[in-house]
């Protein structure tokens, strides 16, 4: 029905609002949710005793469950918790990482041994090449399509705005789990320059999710939303920190990708489980023999004694500054990619129908390109991402003094040197080259990153600066007696650093690289070449997931940008939104209905009165709907016709009913059975309940204009009688079955319409809507940078402007976000003349806050003083001269 | 004044709330602050033409300030701003960091030489030994005491109470930072164990208040406070970051101590000027050649091909459990002897008297201790702390097969030898030793740290456990052909970062060992010791800071602990404070008073009325003061006399006083002119200002009861006629003065009172109190957990508890204090029933709102009713049934 897919669609699209909705708890809300969605469910097909069911269910079920919760609070007090999880989680995801890295190494290494063993012919060869990851990124494509398509991109951006409050549904599923491990594993298998950092992150935190549901099998404390928050956000630390043996970078790179604000106190559930998923992850290597110890994954042997000279510090800035342009373009680019493709409807239509066909294209230039004996040659186009990476951190020089000195021994280190070209142009073509094959790999539609990729451009173009230092400075820049030669490897971690950060916007990409080489040596370089990097980027460009954000729409907040001062000047006065619709407390059902017509916020304020707007709370627009339609239900009006029929005996009905409806008031949006619709506590005895209030009735089906025209809101209908009886056959037939299985007597059109005027002239009633009681209030002299502030840190998506207790106006979102982009781009938004604040402080603020108070002492002198002037000749004088 | 004396309490003390409060912008408060201030000094000296004087000051300014502002907009605009800051801060600290290095380096080796060269008089050597760092300590403790005792002790406790949003008075000046920064270099030269790091952490935050006080002469932007806070937060990680030379760890440790929540959004500012000053502190260093390059402080040169077996992580995972027990060992002799020192009350006189006692004392036994030729040749005593560190964190394994092997040539290492013991005795004298001088050290009133110490302790204490390990494995664990050797430095480094992150409780310790060792290949057993022994410390006692927070009794909040799953069923209701005194808008100023005398609440809540309990804001308890004893004044009084007096000409009076009246509205606080004290805006006409509402006036000086009641809220006493004729004597001479220079009539005693009385009983004008419009709200079902997040979150120190704008209850730090550590310890706060949220959460939440709306709905029902009935005859049967 109708009032189901409303809200289903509210549940949809939830904001959960972590810290910023004070209704129920989320517990005792999730269970009135069960409550309702039990008695749906169970009373489909038993519709007798409807005033005992409910009674008896919880009768039966109650001392199982005290008994169950109690030995699962036992386990859980004996097991410990917070610590099991981490572990458990940890373990999980370093045996999905060891295990996915076998795989996929498995999987390269089938290619090579293809192309290897068809060596005889170029043409067969070639085909191999190109067939195989033709062939794995096809599949992946469509397996993910099938299974999940929300598996599909890297998922740092959903996770932060998981992290940030909002429900993204089916992003944390088992199915979404399994299309993006198997998905993932094939795409990188096939060796195209994709990562898979972002997607673990991803594949983290919904390991964590089933995690805590299965737990929660055996203890209630998996069941707290907040907390599950807090080990989504541990988990994307263990997807970074497992994916690299990198605990320190994880945590901190998560940090830095999801979140706005940061709790301190989730800080060692970061670590701990980082630490302890990277750990096994090197246990497993160990234990496989592919090392003798734990190591780094890119260990370098630089020597440790010199690092660098001073006097290279300039060319670290510059590889700094180079990658910060080079990381805003990559961005750039990624988001041309994907918006080209979208707005090209001829392409679009012809790939939309053949779903993996633009994958397999992508996969065939691409993997055209890189084929050794063509044009991968000029670009070390055998080599595996890791194989380049471990290359390029190469403790030795290339380009010592000639160019083919060394190179003949040095195994995969051959491929970077051709025979007609130096070790330059293999370098610059293949910076070039992977550049915009990774932009392009990216929106490849299959579970992928983009970290790895730019890593390793970061790292080729680190090792191209390196390398031409060192040809400059043969032997070294340092003056003294000692020969420190120029170490191009260390450029190489400085550049991938550098680049990775500038795409990510993130520092900590510096920590990665210590802990992917297992040396720190070159702090000093490597933090000065990301800071001066991440100051260029984030000045041109969103970060890569930022702007993915923005791609796909998802709920945002931009970023306050590096000291952009006007905000301290923006106030909220300037942004709110003035003219918005209320509920008041005494307000008819005509007035609700004129409300949904017209706004499409999803929370509406409830106020006092028009007059006075002191804010009480606000309610769900949902809740609105769910209240109109209860009251203008059919059942209800079948209801007030049966008590008139009934009217000597209705005593007796209601008592009844009023018993029931105590532990079943939150199911007003769904249509019930008659007996539910009654007015609820025998305290509340505003609503009619006495046959007396019911209208006359007549007899016939006839679905109502109201409801129509509550769930229509956009379609702007007026209530009038031609239209209602004409246009709404299909709902009219269908709901009239429904009616005419329970009831045998009808009214007549023009009675039904008659009936719901009368009902719309009612004065609502609340009691049986949830409304929060407590939404956030900020004040009209809020400067946009506290705004934001608070915004991100409660997770907020709307707050009502109050000025002593009056509702103002309100900032949702919206235009916060315009506001913000409107001010960084010097246009949207009004911003102050920056002495505004100085001129206006003195008398605006007082004025405003003093007529606010007045107001509210006139309104109360009316209010109270004619009843007030009871105990006592106090107040002598005091009576006010006046409005 | 008693009031100023309020008003500079509450200065004094003032919570500014970064987020939490929402009254005017500080900015404008600031303003009016000023405004006051201005007139008030202003005034004092010239008290003629009171209605011009401050139009005309704002005609003379406004062009001179307009103009020196728009230059000074332009300067910034040119400069930049944040990384201008953030570069001079880093610069600045830098370079106090190296001249402090280079000044302590001098006095150790003063001291040194001192030593050395009177080695033919053991007893001389021993004077020198012994005077010279009791002179040095003695002058750095009385030098702090004498220029600004702020300066004492670490400053990170201070620093996280200031980043919590409370001001601390004096502790960001330069007096302080002159003291802490000589008292400091004065302490660590007399090689005491103590620590640079806290008071670095300090001094940076001076030095960033400092500059931002300086730059603001060029630029209004650095008087922002949301700035200055973001600026402080970097300047810790400034403070650490230059102290070590370790730019990443001091973000994150600064993070991990100072913040309970951490905006990302600051995280470039604090990598951004701790690299800066991290670099230029190396770099003074190469200058200075006292190294070749940019190197890591305490450089090791441990092998990268092995650096540990993975048969030697059990180790590891002792020394991080032992250190989580010593950690806790140490914070809680530290809190012992400080406890011991306060208690005791004769030594405490004595020292009291002669404050430099206790400091020289704790001195002379320390250094008599570590004399050398007596019983500190067994504990290392000639090392300084950073010789120290340097032969812990040596390559060679001391303990190989015999003992003196290798020792004879080694410099510096030949401390660790004595010739009639062994080097384990050596180290466990030196670790147990330390340990309790450490914390006997630190409870020095100089400024000092306890990190440092702490470190070398644990430092020792992983040596001597790799010592173990290497005597117990002469040839390494490892069981292949290769003979891998035990590491014992790999060890010690271990136990520093694990003993000073059990201390600290912080994790990121790892990292500033790896920034400050330059070696990163021990990642992995110095993650799992500090977890380890984080876990092991953070159950047993506080973290050092949080430990003086305590003792020092600064506001704070304790953390969450691990997983203490019951703060998920502790609510908002079960904590918070029920009887709260109010104040109603359409109160008497007997109210008022009656309020003051009965709470002592910083905060009133201003409801509605007492019957509809509406929250519309809230008022400061200074700010009720100032209302009430501006409406007993004695300028009033005399005012009210002279308007009879001067009846006829009243209205040219009235008229001159509302023009001036406007831009002093905020001034209500202090005694100003009679003209002033009139009633405010012409548009507020509640207030008496027609001479008709002033009592007849008779002639004596009497200060009034309600104002000794008022200013002696805790005394209790009730405003009888007996006592206000007899007890206060000196306060009336004082304001006898005041009031006999002005006016010349008086009145009796009985008529003052009868004034006052009527007075009393007029209502409250509240146009000229500041009101916080939107005060903090939380629900009575908020879990305990939430309002944790919430409170750190927004750096409150109370909330007020309301029920759909109904004010139920107020939680405030305390009861917040008290729930948490009461749920900890199992006592204090009625923990509810595991089960009751779930029995419960169906009926009574909603039967609570749903009284609530009820009682709404009633009262509306009374006030709204009888006017509205008007608008047509629509609400036919909704009329309520009664009560």
């Amino acid at each position: 029905m109708a009032s189901e897919s409303e809200a289903q669609r509210a549940l949809q699209y939830e904001q959960t609002l972590m810290y910023g909705r004070y209704t129920q708890d989320l517990g005792s809300f999730a269970k009135d949710e069960a409550a309702r969605l039990r008695l749906q469910e169970g009373d489909a097909p038993q519709p007798r005793r409807p005033s005992e069911l409910l009674e008896y269910t919880q009768g039966r079920c109650a001392p199982c469950r005290v008994c169950a919760l109690q030995c699962q609070r036992f386990l859980i007090s004996k097991v410990g918790e917070d610590w099991v999880f981490l572990i458990l989680l940890g373990l999980v995801m370093a045996l999905v990482s060891w295990a996915m890295d076998f795989a996929i190494a498995t999987c390269l290494q089938a290619q090579k041994w293809m192309y290897g063993g068809l060596d005889t012919n170029v043409l067969l060869q070639y085909m191999a090449w190109v067939t195989y990851p033709t062939v794995l990124i096809t599949f992946s494509a469509g397996f993910t399509q099938i299974l999940a398509p929300q598996a599909v991109g890297s998922g740092i951006p959903e996770m932060k705005t998981i992290l940030r409050g909002v429900v993204l549904k089916e992003y944390l599923t088992l199915k979404t789990f399994v299309a993006k491990v198997i998905g993932l594993t094939c795409a990188l298998g096939s060796g195209m320059p994709l990562g898979k950092e972002g997607p673990f992150v991803h594949i983290a935190s919904m390991c964590a999710a089933l995690l805590s549901r299965f737990l929660s099998l055996f203890g209630g404390f998996y069941e707290n939303e907040a907390r599950n928050i807090e080990m989504l956000a541990a988990a994307c630390a263990v997807g970074v920190g497992c994916c690299f043996a990198a605990p320190i970078g994880g945590v901190l790179f998560s940090i830095e990708v999801t979140s706005t604000f940061f709790a301190v106190r989730n800080y060692w559930r970061g670590f701990f489980a980082a630490t302890f998923s990277a750990f096994i992850f090197r246990v497993l290597a160990v234990w496989n023999k592919d090392e003798e110890t734990i190591t780094a994954l890119f260990k370098t042997r630089f020597r440790l004694d010199f690092p660098f000279d001073l006097q290279e510090l300039p060319a670290f800035a510059v590889i700094g500054i180079a990658s910060g342009f080079g990381g805003a373009l990559f961005v750039y680019l990624n988001r041309k990619i994907v918006q080209f493709m979208r707005r090209q409807k001829t392409i679009n239509r012809f790939l939309m129908k053949k779903r993996l066909l633009f994958p397999a294209l992508v996969t065939l230039i691409i993997s055209t390109l890189t084929f050794p004996p063509g044009f991968g040659q000029f670009m070390a186009g055998q080599l595996t991402q890791k194989d380049t990476l471990v290359t390029l951190f190469d403790n030795q020089t290339w380009a010592k003094q000639g160019i083919n000195d060394e190179f003949e021994y040095l195994g995969i280190l051959e491929a970077w040197l051709h025979p007609r070209s130096n070790v330059f142009v293999t370098l610059v073509v293949f910076i070039l080259m992977k550049f915009w094959m990774s932009a392009l790999a990216t929106t490849i539609p299959v579970p992928c990153g983009a970290f790895m990729p730019v890593f390793v451009i970061g790292a080729a173009f680190g090792r191209l600066v390196g390398e031409s230092m060192a040809a400059w400075f043969p032997d070294g820049i340092h003056t003294d007696s000692n020969i420190y030669r120029i170490v191009p490897g260390g450029y190489a971690v400085v550049g991938a650093a550098a680049l990775s950060g500038a795409v990510t916007h993130t520092v900590s990409t510096a920590v990665i690289v210590f802990e992917l080489t297992g040396q720190i040596s070159h702090i000093l370089p490597v933090m000065i070449a990301v800071i001066l990097a991440n100051a260029v980027a984030q000045s041109l460009q969103p970060s890569l997931y930022d702007s993915i954000i923005r791609i796909k729409k998802l709920p945002y907040l931009p970023e306050l940008g590096w000291g952009h001062h006007e905000k301290y000047n923006v106030r909220v006065e300037d942004i709110m939104v003035r003219d918005i619709r209320y509920v008041t407390l005494n307000c008819k059902y005509r007035d609700l209905q004129q409300v949904l017509h017209s706004t499409k916020m999803k929370n509406l304020p409830l106020v006092e009165s028009a007059e006075s707007m002191i804010l009480l709370g606000s309610i769900e627009r949902s809740q609105v709907g769910a209240l109109l339609s209860s009251q203008l239900s059919p059942q209800r009006r079948l209801l007030a016709l049966r008590q008139k029929v009934l009217s000597e005996d209705g005593h007796r009905l209601s008592d009844s009913s009023i018993r029931f409806q105590i532990s079943t008031e939150t199911s007003s949006g769904t249509p019930a059975r008659p007996a539910l619709r009654k007015p609820l506590k025998p305290a509340l005895k505003r609503v009619p309940s006495s046959p007396a209030d019911s209208p006359p009735a007549g007899s016939t089906d006839h679905t109502g204009i109201a409801l129509k025209s509550l769930f229509c809101a956009n379609a702007a209908t007026e209530p009038t009688e031609a239209q209602s009886t004409a246009s709404h056959k299909a709902k009219r037939v269908r709901m009239s079955i429904v009616e005419e299985m329970i009831l045998g007597d009808k009214m007549t059109p023009t009675e039904v319409l008659e009936w719901e005027e009368q009902q719309l002239d009612q004065l609502v009633d609340f009691s049986s809507a949830k409304i929060d009681p407590a939404p956030f209030q900020l004040v009209e002299h809020t400067s946009l940078h506290k705004t934001h502030t608070i915004f991100s840190l409660l997770g907020l998506d709307h707050a009502f402007v109050t000025s002593i207790g009056r509702l103002v106006g309100m900032v949702s979102l919206k235009e916060l976000r315009k506001a913000i982009e409107g001010s960084l781009t010097g246009k949207g938004v009004k911003v102050r003349p920056p002495l505004a604040s100085f001129r206006d402080s003195t008398a605006s603020t007082t004025e405003a806050e003093t007529t606010a108070l007045r107001q509210l002492w006139d309104r109360h002198q009316h209010h109270h003083m004619p009843r007030e002037a009871g105990p006592g000749g106090d107040d002598d004088d005091n009576t006010p001269k006046g409005q």
